[in-house]
Order: C-alpha cells, then sequence, then structure tokens
C-alpha cells in the first residue's frame, strides 16, 4: 500500500491510497458488505456507481461461512466477485454490539453467536488470522471498544488492553506484505486518554490509523468534539479513518478534522427501508403524495434509478414489499453518497471546503436530521 | 403488431412477432413481472440475459397501485423501465387463482381482493378499459377459468360464458389500433368442447390466440394430451400462446404442438427459492456439497453469476438470506431458460426439433421432475 497526499485545505485533505487492487481516493466512503455483499447490489452495479473500496466484517464472515471456506474459495476478492479494494474490520466492535455473554479477559474475548449462540474466544492473533484468510487489502487491529458511558478507570483499563492486543496484532501479521494493517486508537471520550492512545499505537507503528468508539451513544455535540480532538493528534503521513460514521454532518466535521475514510450502513440500510437522501433533503419514499410523482428521485442525480424510474414506481416497489425496490433505492442512496463525497474532494481542491461545509450543513441541518434515520 | 412464421419443422415452428416496441422471436419465453417488476432483477439486467418480451398481471396492478395510476405515470413500459414488448393477462385467470368469495354473474365477476379483501366487480369490458390504461404492447380477452375436475355441464356454461366475454371484449377494444387483443380458447379437458371454443373464438376474431385452462390440477399426460390437442385446432398465421405453462417438458410438447409464447413463474420463483437450473440437472444451492465447491453453477452458462460467482458463495448468500443470491440466481435461470429456447429455435431452423426433443427429455426427464419443484 502507498499513501500520498495530494492537497490540502486547512485540516481537510484529498489523498490517494494505492493498493494492488486499485486506487481509493480519500475522502472515500466505503459500503458495508457485512456479510460479503453490500445488500441488494451486485458488484457490477456497485462499480457502475463508482465504489472504489468495500468493507466486510470479519464477525459475520468468521461465523459464517467460516474464514477457511473463504480462504479455499479464493479469498473474499473472488468469493464476492467485488475485485477492487476491501477492507476488513477486526471483528472488536460487533463482538461488543452483536454478540451475548462477552466475556473480556487479558489474553481475548469469549462471546456467543448472535445466529445459533455457540460459543467462540477470539483473540488478537486469531483475529489477524482470520483476516489473512479473508484476504482484504486493508485488515485492522483487534480492540475493545468501550460503551458510553464508562467510567475512567474501565476505559483506562480497556485502553491498556487495546494497546497490548495491538502489539499483538503487529506481531501476528508480521511477514505478511500484502495486505496492509490499520491500528485502533479507543479512549473513550476521556482526552488524556485519547492521546494516549495515540501516542501508544502509533509508537507500535502501523500502515495507517482509525478512530474507533465514536458513534457509542454519546451526544452529536460530544462525538464531534472528539472527531476534531482526535483529528488533530494522528500522524499526517498515514490514512486517517473514522470506524462506523457515516452521517454527513459528522462525516463534515470529520473531514474537516483531516479524515480520509468512512464507513456506515446508512445509505444502504436507508435505502432498504425507503428514506431516500436527495440533494433537496431527505424523502420517504412511502409518502402518499408520491403515489403519482413521475419525477426522478433527484433531479439532479444521473444514478440508473433517477434515469429511469419515477418516484411513483418506487413508493409502488416499496409497497409492494419487491426486491427490485431495495436495489434501486440502494444504487441511488450509494450514487448520492458517493457524488457527495467527490464534490467534497472537489472542494479541498478548490481550497473551498469551508464553503462546502457551510452550505451542505444548512441543507443537512434541515433536510437530514431526523428521528427515523437509522445509523450504524 | 405484425406476425411472420419463418420457419417450420413438421409442426413446431420459428415465427417473429413485430411489435411497435421490437420483436419477439419465437418460440419465446416470458418472464413474469406480475407487480410491474420481474422479481429481483432490473429492467437492464432483463435486457443483457435476453429477455425479449415480459408479462405483466393485469389483477395486481388493477389492485395495487391501480391502472389509473400507472397511466398518470405513462403507462406500463415508463413505469416499469421495460421499453420492450408487454403483454398483460386479462386478471381472469388470478381472479379464478388468489381472490377469495369469487361470484361469477354473466355480467362479470364479484371478488375480494387478496390484498385487503375490498370488493371488486370486473366486467370485461373493465378488464379491456384496465388494459387500455396500462398499455402493454399485447392484451388478453377476460376468460372464466374452470377448475379441474369440472363437469361437462359446467364447462360448457362457462365456455359460452368465456365466448360470450370474448365478443365484448373485442368490441370494448375496437378502434385501439396501438395494442394486440388475443383471444382464448377454454373448454376445460373435453375435445369437443376446446373445438368448439376454437371455433367460435376464432369466430370472432383476434390478433392472437392462447390456451387457458391447463395446468390447473390435472395430470401431466392429460395436459399433454390437450396440448397436441389445441395445437392441431389453432389457426396458423396467428401468434399461438400457452398460458401460465414453463416447465421445460410441457414446453418442449407445446412447441412440437406449434405453439409459439410461453409464461411462468417457473424459473424466478425457483431461483428465489434456491433451486437452479443447469445442462446437468437441476441444483438444490444451499446444499452442504457445494460449501466449498468453486466451480461455476453451470459451466456451460456464460451469464453474468455463472461468469463471476461459485457455487459456494451462492451457497453462502442463499443461507444468509440475501438479496443478492435471489438477484444473481434469477440471472441464472432466466438466461437458463432463454438460452434453452434460443437453441430450441435452432434446432427448428435446423430441421432438428425432433431430435432436440429426444436429448432434452432425457435431461429434464432424470434431472428436473422433482416435488420440490415450484410451478405456477
Amino acid at each position: 500500500m502507498k499513501f500520498n497526499i495530494l492537497c490540502k485545505d486547512e485540516n481537510a485533505r484529498v489523498t490517494v491510497i494505492e493498493t494492488e487492487r486499485g486506487l481509493v481516493h480519500t475522502p472515500q466512503f466505503m459500503p458495508v458488505g457485512t456479510t460479503a455483499t453490500v445488500k441488494a447490489v451486485t458488484p457490477e452495479q456497485l462499480k457502475d456507481i463508482g465504489a472504489e473500496i468495500i468493507l466486510c466484517n470479519t464477525y459475520h464472515l468468521y461465523l459464517r461461512p467460516g474464514e477457511n471456506i473463504i480462504k479455499r474459495l479464493g479469498g473474499l476478492h473472488r468469493f464476492t466477485g467485488w475485485n477492487g479494494p476491501i477492507l476488513t474490520d477486526s471483528g472488536g466492535f460487533q463482538v461488543y454490539s452483536l454478540s451475548s455473554l462477552r466475556k473480556v479477559t487479558d489474553d481475548g474475548v469469549e462471546f456467543r453467536s448472535h445466529i445459533d449462540g455457540s460459543l467462540h474466544f477470539i483473540t488478537p492473533e486469531r483475529a489477524i488470522k482470520i483476516q489473512h484468510a479473508l484476504g482484504a487489502d486493508i485488515i485492522m487491529a483487534f480492540d475493545e471498544c468501550p460503551p458510553y458511558p464508562s467510567s475512567y478507570k474501565y476505559t483506562l483499563q480497556s485502553l491498556k488492553l487495546t494497546t497490548s492486543w495491538a502489539e499483538r496484532c503487529k506481531r501476528a501479521h508480521s511477514g505478511n506484505t500484502s495486505q496492509a494493517l490499520f491500528g485502533i486508537f479507543q479512549g473513550g471520550f476521556y482526552k488524556d486518554l485519547r492521546t494516549k492512545s495515540v501516542e501508544e499505537i502509533t509508537e507500535i507503528g502501523f500502515d495507517g490509523y482509525a478512530t474507533g468508539g465514536l458513534s457509542v451513544g454519546e451526544p452529536k455535540e460530544l462525538m464531534h468534539e472528539m472527531i476534531h480532538f482526535t483529528g488533530e493528534l494522528m500522524p499526517e503521513e498515514h490514512p486517517r479513518y473514522l470506524m462506523g460514521i457515516g452521517d454527513l454532518i459528522d462525516v463534515l466535521e470529520a473531514v474537516e478534522a483531516g479524515y480520509d475514510l468512512f464507513d456506515c450502513v446508512m445509505p444502504t440500510r436507508n435505502a432498504r427501508n425507503g428514506t431516500l437522501f436527495t440533494s433537496r433533503g431527505r424523502i420517504s419514499i412511502q409518502r402518499a403524495e408520491f403515489k403519482d410523482d413521475e419525477t426522478p428521485l433527484d433531479p439532479e442525480c444521473s444514478c440508473y434509478t433517477c434515469r429511469n424510474f419515477t418516484k411513483g414506481y418506487l413508493r409502488h416497489l416499496y409497497l409492494s414489499r419487491e426486491i427490485l425496490g431495495m436495489t434501486l433505492n440502494t444504487i441511488h442512496n450509494l450514487t448520492f453518497y458517493f457524488t457527495f463525497f467527490r464534490k467534497m474532494r472537489e472542494a479541498i481542491m478548490n481550497k473551498e471546503f469551508s464553503k462546502f461545509k457551510t452550505q451542505w450543513y444548512e441543507i443537512l441541518k434541515d433536510n437530514f436530521r431526523d428521528t427515523e434515520y437509522v445509523s450504524r
């Protein structure tokens, strides 16, 4: 993996991550392909709408079909038919958020599968080994994610664990030159612990760095404060990834703070639930007013969905629970995201990010923030 | 609509139906797009795999979203984004098979919606008016479909009704030159009544003719006997459509008997249920033996699914209930059907249909007939 910073506008930056399977232009959004498919779209459709890199979840793929089956079938790229770059998370967050009976020890985490209740034990070494079998271009260290709120004492202990696990991940990864390994910062919402985490993790040394442990239930203001605080601390010469965050207002803050990579289920999950993003705001496609609306979702969008289908048709598909509706909505929402990120890169190149942020903040604030929203 | 017979091999024939929106080469299979979408695939994917014409169900579209909404949104072609030829059935069969509390009078049929239980009354004139609003290239007369078994007396009465409704449909359609209207033969499983129906319906005169009332629970042998019997009777100089039948063994019989057009949910519904058609027989993708199978579904198939994905991946998608699995399976099964029909046309052109039928009969007999099969 090579990394080049092409342009900076204050802390916001345009970079290129060069992997063996293609370039990733940042700021970039990674669609989530939890179970080795970005839900409801083909790899061909993903390419067509401009996806550069997708994320797959190690936790899910470890449980089903199992990393060794994917390895025998040629690794994640061959398995999914997606030939571009792939990032796998380490499973740390999913163990925290999805499994039951989680028991953390110094050595690793014991948990029960959310699918069948079976018992599993994952160590840092095992998390790396699983990710080696999966074969993504970028893999993540195994971390421990403290819930919100957590005491200073708990957060400090958890941080020490994450650091020691990061060292073990680095060791377990030594000799592997085909996959980049990113370290993860934790430290909850205590600034001194965040600082300590950045110091310890960068000391170990990774190909890129991620901030984890945000968007776990904290108020937005606190999240934004931590995004800016951690952004300042992170090393410049490596990719910076803000894990699990994709609400576009949060993205604006994070890009301003110098983050490069993002992932979130928001565009895809909302699409399947009939919530669509447009240049004029959020649309719930089931609303009666759209029943004979012959206009496309977004007159400014040139995606397959907007070129060929009316809101009236999309509403009909939604009410009829038709699979095609989910596919067309996903194509549109992801296109909206990719377009937003492309425009953001252009704004940075033109040294106009601040203007871009102000403009979009207004649009997003009035039309996108809503309790109907499904994030994470 | 223009109709040309290009070639005959005994009774089997290759024809071209010329519509304003494109050519239909027969024998041809029409994928079923019940609610204005062939389930799980985009119109673009349908075109790519070679679909020439799709069928939509008037009954479903009348109930939801309503024909007037589709009309306001520019008709079925604009609504669905499918710009090729479309055929709509009249709703007669669905009223018979899906609705409850069906009450047939000389004037029409009263029934309750399978969606919300609401009460509806459809007359032949109304069925034609609905199909005018939908705007398909080929529309169907409104008929009454007797169940199996039915007495001679009931079948005769029903036949008289179908004939009188056919006359009313023809009148209701007069002046409309942009849509072709096909008549439907009924008569159950009584040969003299089938003969009578053909005489009466052809006497009225339509742009094409269909045989209805088969595949309603009768033994296969009886169905095949009636397919051949009706095939002999049908006028040569018009398209011949065998409604609702798509089991490939039945198709072989019907093409031999001189039928041109077919529709059936079999390839699409089976795809969604994980049953896949290959040149070596039927596959249930969920079987454990496929878990690390790195071969495509069918080595002889060149569809998007077979070019890019392994059986192991398709099994994983199926077990994970992923939408993409339904899409990829549908692409494959429809490709299998279109390839089968193309080869059938080639065999007829080469005067080798009899050989083709014998060869495929053996393959299909051993590997395709199965109680797991979902037809109609």
